[in-house]
């Protein structure tokens, strides 16, 4: 008996009755690049998608030392001392299963690991962004239909994972650290006009000063970018993720802002772009792959971007005719 | 006797010649979506494709208001008159024929349009990037066919068009004004990694002391980026287009990016990758194009993305389906 031939439906019915087994299997389904895992997948989706949407999906960024993983044990253990089931996810295209991702080392989060109202699950693994993009999207709607009312999907801050997260959550939370350079020191401006909270951790100890300078600066500075479509004016706040300070206030300003954008409709019509958004981006991604696996597209690319890269011939001309020749039978 | 007949070789001839009213037809031919242009099209890019490559290809962007018309004037009647032959070119992709690019706005540009040596084109009308960019990088091979050897194409510093123009350059130039606040007034942080010049602008009169001012920060600024990978440390200088003061200086320093890449060879593997880069480019625009214009995803995707965007089906599903519905004859 293979635990993986269980049927979708008995498999479905675990996940809505909030059976962390049967999620994590589902999730493990839906990431799988196996071929027979496709049709199931897909089932599962399906029967999952009318019981999903039910969540505040929360994305958190900030560069390596900010200090998520402590942040987002401190967060996710508050949230559910309140009686939130609280699901943490992760999209980080560069790890992989032996890699791990920041994730996977669940180390970091003993308290949340333990926590019965909370399930984590690490970066699905994968090269490209929009393959692991997909996958956390669709695990959010399982983590949904298994009755967890908060999502926590981790970033890493550095690349343009950011913009995939920003399109499938619907508050943005920025991580930073007191004292200036941050800016040059890896995170990209686009970034910050993603926010609709910066909050500045560590502000504890001999840091406090610092950050609640760091904090009027910011707050000084956001007012010169644009204003957000929602009307939302992004916030500032400071907390200590290590001493537990500042967290409720942060749970408070996400409790404001998804009831302010659900009054001006914001809140779902930003979900119904998100959902166009992430169909183009799959058709896309579909497009490719099937171009690019192609045996004929395959056994001529390498001598056609050869003669492209020399010069020889038009990189346009090249591809007319390796669409062409995809196409012959 | 319509001129647009002419047989491809004919234009050719006269492109190889440098005959201007020949490079602009040739140029129409390639701009053109009508369907019968297409092979003429590519029969002139391949014939041009061997003579091209021969010229300095410059990147320059800022945003409205910094005076990069007033500049290109200037710096292309300095080229000029040193004996070179400037085509200047523009991607502007929200630009359309009745609105007009800047460039379009030959006014500006008063002493260059008359210049002999000098060949001005406004940015090809388009509204996908894809498609603009792609016109202004075959545009370029045959200015370079005609015998330009200096080339110019400005964007307009606040969209995605500067990727695209870095991405057909050898040397990117960002114009700025001196005094703070620019970075947040819609100048992309991405825009000033990608620079190789920083030139301060309007340092004239008043805005000397403020200009050199401007110059010491940012040098001090990019100390902080990465180093490029071509080893270049980006510049900075300031001049006054109107005033034409420091433009020879940036030349110079044109100059000496171009001896130093060539010596290392980062002037030819940059243009390589940029072929490349180039060829998966139009891959993907190809691929797009042809989905979209199916008839069959032309009649069904309209009601696809409303399931999808009302969560009716996942979208990565409804991709699928859209995608197998293409390939049924």
């Amino acid at each position: 008996f293979r635990k993986q031939n269980r049927p979708t439906s008995e498999l479905v019915d675990g996940v809505l009755k909030g059976d962390i087994s049967a999620l994590a299997m589902a999730i493990t389904i839906i990431e799988s690049r196996i071929d027979k895992h496709r049709v199931p997948s897909q089932e599962i989706i399906a029967k999952c998608l009318p019981h999903s949407g039910k969540s505040i999906r929360i994305g958190i960024t900030g560069v390596p030392g900010v200090g998520k993983s402590t942040f987002i044990e401190s967060f996710g253990s508050t949230l559910t001392s309140m009686g939130k089931k609280v699901a943490v996810l992760a999209v980080d295209p560069t790890s992989s299963i032996s890699k791990g991702s920041i994730l996977g080392d669940k180390t970091r989060m003993q308290e949340l690991v333990r926590d019965p109202n909370a399930f984590i699950r690490p970066s699905p693994a994968g090269s490209s962004l929009g393959g692991v993009a997909r996958k956390t999207r669709e695990t959010i709607l399982l983590c949904e239909a298994a009755g967890y009312n908060i999502i926590l999907i981790e970033t890493v801050g550095v690349g343009q994972s950011e913009t995939a997260v920003h399109g499938m959550v619907d508050f943005f939370l920025l991580l930073k650290l007191a004292g200036a350079g941050d800016e040059l020191q890896g995170i990209k401006r686009g970034i910050v006009e993603m926010a609709d909270i910066i909050v500045i951790n560590k502000a504890d100890g001999e840091n406090l000063k610092q950050a609640k300078l760091a904090k009027v600066e910011f707050s000084r500075a956001l007012h010169l970018y644009p204003p957000k479509k929602n009307g939302w004016i992004p916030k500032v706040l400071s907390c200590s993720a290590s001493e537990n300070t500042g967290i409720v206030e942060i749970w408070e300003v996400i409790q404001a802002f998804v009831e302010e954008s659900k009054n001006n409709d914001h809140f779902f019509s930003a979900r119904k772009e998100q959902n166009k958004y992430w169909l183009l981006q799959s058709i896309d991604d579909l497009l490719k792959q099937e171009f690019y696996q192609n045996e004929k597209v395959k056994s001529l690319l390498v001598r056609m971007t050869k003669e492209v890269v020399e010069g020889k011939i038009s990189p346009f001309t090249a591809a007319e005719e390796l669409l062409k020749l995809s196409k012959t039978p």
